[in-house]
């Protein structure tokens, strides 16, 4: 029989805690983890809780103490300031001298003698002495004293109840069979561009300008340089680059995905390698790694990242075909294996043997093209397919880069099945790609964004929102015109804190397919050179950078947590709000959104608002009209109580973005009212 | 590096899992667990699983293949077939010679050339070879030569289809970096009446007999012997009997928990220990230990098991306070401590310290009064108010207990909150008293008996439904005359697979509270010998023994596994079913049952019937009438669809128990149809 059995505090339920702890929760730097637990005791003892929490690899931990909030259920947070990783767990005893102080009181309330039971509590005191320091010892022991020994009974009662003193014995209970939580779980902690951020996908190949005929030439970083303040002007923190490195000849594809290349055609990017190099080296035509870097720079000085794109796939004249052929597959004809995803052949692209004899010099060296990169001053990455590699390899890979880089951010491309996508981001991808591009209606919107948001997925899951891709031009975006285009955009930039266009495709309307029923573009970037005119007149540009500066003044649009949908009578209507909060949890800042999904219609209807989430009416007592501020439109609305008309025309703004102000000035706020 | 990194499936989700594998599910003897996990491994290869399983203790593992769901999600079953424990988990692994025909086929089907690919598929088959034995090894390469030499690709394609390739290559399929899920999940596997058991609760001092005026004298075990027939008569398999033991003298309650007792007042059996012993003693005026065993013998014979009341708490006389000092706790004044939940003192009873300095030698005295009982042919246990002693005791003691003895079966007698009741549960408890008393209203019903059986919950905690105890005149029952009675009683033996009364005072009507708004009975058995007359014509004894016919004669009413609440468009009928299954799943036997709530009124409404649930129409697409018959009243109605008329009067019979019958005859039945 062990001493451990004696622990009478039992703790079950912890929240948050992913996969028994086996996986971490995330964070930004600044945010706090709520933690709650289940924890209980036979009998009708009380109990005392804290929560223990410290950064990753430090000794001690920090103590916040827990707060019932009934049906033994306790909560208490902690702040996370700084980047990397914490630990929490949670700890509780059985507090002898607050079960008694309890006791007492419902003892004299029901007019009992308590002169044995102050006799009792004064030898809790004693006990409290013998662990306590010098002069708290000294005090204890007085008040001991004076529970059982002074005249007046109702003082005696008055000291075992008064605060000093069970605060007094608080500091020095006895914790010796406290229970401890059996686990440490863990938080990731990200900076606050893991949870808040504008993506801008283009192909630097095609940054050289030129007109509708077609491109100049060949764009370079330099070309690149001279887009980043039209970039910046759209209000973007992150320029996403395809792979930039040697694209190789064997194979290629050419235009459209044809199967053969034409003399003169650039091939696709993701073939990476060729003579020149592979996975660190730079395609020739875009410039040199001393150019590269002067870009980050020049970026990052205008508040733009550079976010490469990691392609663990190789064309078959990448340097290592020849230098490492143990980690490819070879076909019983002599011949290396391609990629293929039968009965689809990717015969430009060679994929890495993971399971190789020499795996362990093989994700070695893949481990490296990370820290490569990162020591050109990359910190974001977007990963290719990470679903075809191993999730194991990422865990090692992940976990080795974040411990020391912990600023790196890593997006996930993947569209697999819906348990793999999660268990990438559990294992530690700091962003996802997701499902949004195929969520349309107001029913899918609301589950798939309600799961995102308010489940369990939020702890580890942070979505980022693309409404095109180079892979993916959705149907909505083919068939609904500048309208369709407009929604997705709102919708990205309001639903998720991070989203990404690729452009200039998107910010044109770029939606012809190369065939009827697939998603991707006619004269896709991805097999040639492009030209763009950026300064066409329906361009979006100016729409997007208006929302994305509502963006940036608006904290309820930088966090996914407080995501709510509100009710409209309309099925084309879809209404959600987003909302910041103070430490003390009181709203401060309110966006609530309403978009016609239809792209031919104008749609109307009746909000169903939930004002207790908005921070109108959190009592349900206050039915004083608020004013609604459209964002978009500068116009203002005063509405009153959960009804309220909308109306939506796709012929000019399918979307309102209202800041909500908490409620209008009436006559009670002039002066001389009163 | 770890070779386990290269594991690429992944195991998750396994479901049944109780708090991370920490509890076991149960089962009882004969049943099946259906295990399901989400498996998944990178890229697009074809996985294999299997569910391992095997009796605690034993070495090997049994394998059962695991199909797929669809969306990664895997399931299999396995019987446990002996009582004790069992253990299970899950394994999965890349099938290479199964992707491998997976594409094969696709290619086949595009139309490509496949000569290289049957050339991999001969080299797979080559290495399930050097992992077969020699005779299917021989076959191996003989399908191997095939696949790359025969000259008709048609034939060599079907050879590498044919379904007996596919086993021959999956019996020596290369399992060794197959994944193991992390952890063996334990599976407690108890006797029938763990499940289903039907239990009658009465004071044996009062088995005497006598009149209306007073009890003839303090009854025996004797006058339990004459009692059985009775009981057995009604239905009952279960015989409980508050504590058997001398009852202490010091503090001793009078009637109606009088603070004085009188010279001739017996106590309260729960008042445990007195000069003639403790809690291995038995009552003189019971009877001997002898008498104990015979009695035992008896009941065992007409099919009804003894359970005994384990209550660990003494009376101050008890002999272990003079012999275990140093078991209890002192107050500053020298006397003991006694029971007290404040301002309530309970001093006729002092606890034991669970944490004194002698807790090993306690806790060891105590599972010996188990062993003791259980040497006396005694299996069942009600525990009482488990929840007021540390409940590691119980996982120490009941897991040690139930490890010798797996056939024994423990009531938890814990109304207490409902996280240490399910915490009782878990921890090893059988059975559990629970809030069934309490839940009057359609709403709380459903939503209650819905937590209980179709959630995890489903997967421990096994609830007794009780709607009265000596401690429990519920107000439904003081105020609601026969038809309440009969109302819970039958809700109480067709909501639970398992249900008690506590009688005579159930089966006579006893509902006179001791006072207004409170819940103990007047006159109360548990402070004095009270006599009934057992003859009375309005007793529900044969309400009782048809209700307790139907349980045994449908096996739907001996689960709670399948319950399903059915629409009545009126709040005051309550409906539901349960069904029992064919192995294959199909519905072989289905009661429905309607209770009208109301003890006053008549209720009439209209069904909404699941008739899927009740496997009358599985695919919505039978509308053939059906019969159901009232196994209440014999009474037969022809239904069809979900929509009929039931009308309950609470002055007759205020309930349905109907057997479905699938379907009624009709013309097509008849001989000369066709």
């Amino acid at each position: 029989m062990d001493e451990t059995l004696k622990r009478r505090v039992l703790i079950e339920g912890v929240k948050p805690e992913i996969d028994c702890g086996r996986f971490p929760v995330k964070r930004v730097v600044g945010e706090t983890v709520t933690v709650e637990a289940d924890l209980f005791a036979d009998g009708h003892d009380a109990l005392s809780a804290v929560l223990l929490h410290r950064p990753e690899g430090e000794g001690d931990w920090a103590e916040t103490p827990m707060e019932p909030l009934g049906n033994d259920r306790w909560r208490a947070s902690f702040a996370v300031d700084r980047l990397g990783g914490f630990r929490y767990t949670v700890e509780g005893w059985i507090d002898r001298f607050g079960s008694w102080t309890r006791d007492l009181a419902k003892k004299v309330e029901a007019g009992q003698d308590v002169a044995v039971d102050l006799r009792i509590g004064a030898g809790l005191l004693r006990d409290a002495a013998g662990r306590a320091g010098r002069s708290d010892a000294r005090v204890l022991r007085g008040l001991a004293a004076a529970l059982e020994d002074d005249a007046d009974p109702e003082r005696r009662i008055a000291l075992a109840r008064d605060p000093e003193t069970t605060a007094l014995a608080g500091r020095w209970v006895d914790r010796s069979a406290a229970t401890r939580y059996s686990r440490e779980l863990a938080v990731v902690v990200d900076r606050e561009r893991a949870r808040f951020s504008t993506w801008y996908e283009m192909f630097p190949r095609s940054a050289a300008g030129g007109s509708k005929a077609g491109p100049a030439r060949h764009g370079s970083f330099a070309d690149v340089e001279a887009r980043l303040d039209y970039v910046a002007g759209m209000g973007f923190d992150v320029l996403y680059l395809p792979p930039i490195h040697p694209i190789g000849r064997t194979h290629r594809k050419g235009r459209n995905n044809a199967r053969k290349a034409a003399r003169d055609d650039v091939g696709s990017p993701w073939a990476i390698g060729a003579a020149e190099g592979g996975h660190t080296a730079i395609h020739p035509d875009l410039g040199t790694l001393e150019d590269f870097r002067h870009l980050v720079e020049v970026a990052r000085a205008k508040g733009i990242e550079i976010a490469l794109d990691v392609a663990f796939q190789a064309a078959p004249d990448h340097p290592w075909v020849a230098q490492h052929p143990e980690w490819f597959r070879r076909r019983p004809d002599g011949t290396i294996q391609y990629a293929e995803n039968p009965p689809k052949k990717y015969e430009d692209i060679v994929p890495f043997d993971f399971e190789t004899e020499s795996w362990r010099e093989l994700w070695q060296a893949l481990e490296d093209v990370f820290e490569f990169w990162i020591d050109q001053g990359v910190t974001i990455f977007r990963v290719d397919n990470p679903h075809t590699k191993p999730l194991r390899f990422w865990v090692w890979a992940l976990g080795r880069l974040k411990q020391r880089h912990p600023e790196t951010i890593f997006l996930s491309e993947a569209f697999t099945r819906p348990k793999v996508m999660y268990r990438l981001a559990k294992l530690g991808f700091t962003q996802s790609y997701n499902y949004f591009p195929w969520r349309n209606g107001k029913h899918e919107l609301t589950e798939y964004f309600t799961e995102l948001t308010r489940t369990e997925v939020a702890e580890y899951f942070r979505p980022n929102l693309w409404p095109n891709t180079p892979d993916i031009l959705t149907e909505a975006l083919q068939i609904g015109g500048r309208a369709a285009f407009v929604q997705r955009f709102v919708l990205a930039a309001t639903l998720g804190a991070s989203y990404g266009i690729y452009g200039p495709a998107f910010e044109l309307m770029e939606s012809t397919p190369r065939e009827r029923g697939g998603e991707e573009y006619l004269d896709s970037e991805k097999y040639q050179l492009r030209s763009w005119d950026l300064e066409r007149a329906d361009s979006l540009r100016e729409l997007i950078g208006r929302v994305n500066r509502i963006r940036r003044e608006n904290p309820a649009l930088q966090s996914d947590r407080d995501l709510v949908f509100h009710g409209v009578d309309n099925d084309q209507l879809l209404a959600y709000s987003k909302t910041a909060r103070d430490p003390r949890g009181e709203v401060e800042n309110a966006v609530l959104v309403v978009v016609n999904l239809d792209p031919h219609h104008r749609q109307s209807g009746s909000t169903a608002l939930d004002l207790g989430a908005l921070g109108i009416d959190p009592e349900g007592m206050d039915d004083r009209p608020f004013q609604v501020h459209d964002l978009l439109t500068d116009a203002r609305y005063l509405w009153q109580g959960p009804r309220n008309y909308v109306e939506l025309d796709p012929a000019s703004v399918p979307a309102h973005v209202f800041r909500i102000r908490r409620r209008a000035r009436t006559e009670e706020d002039f002066d001389y009212f009163l």
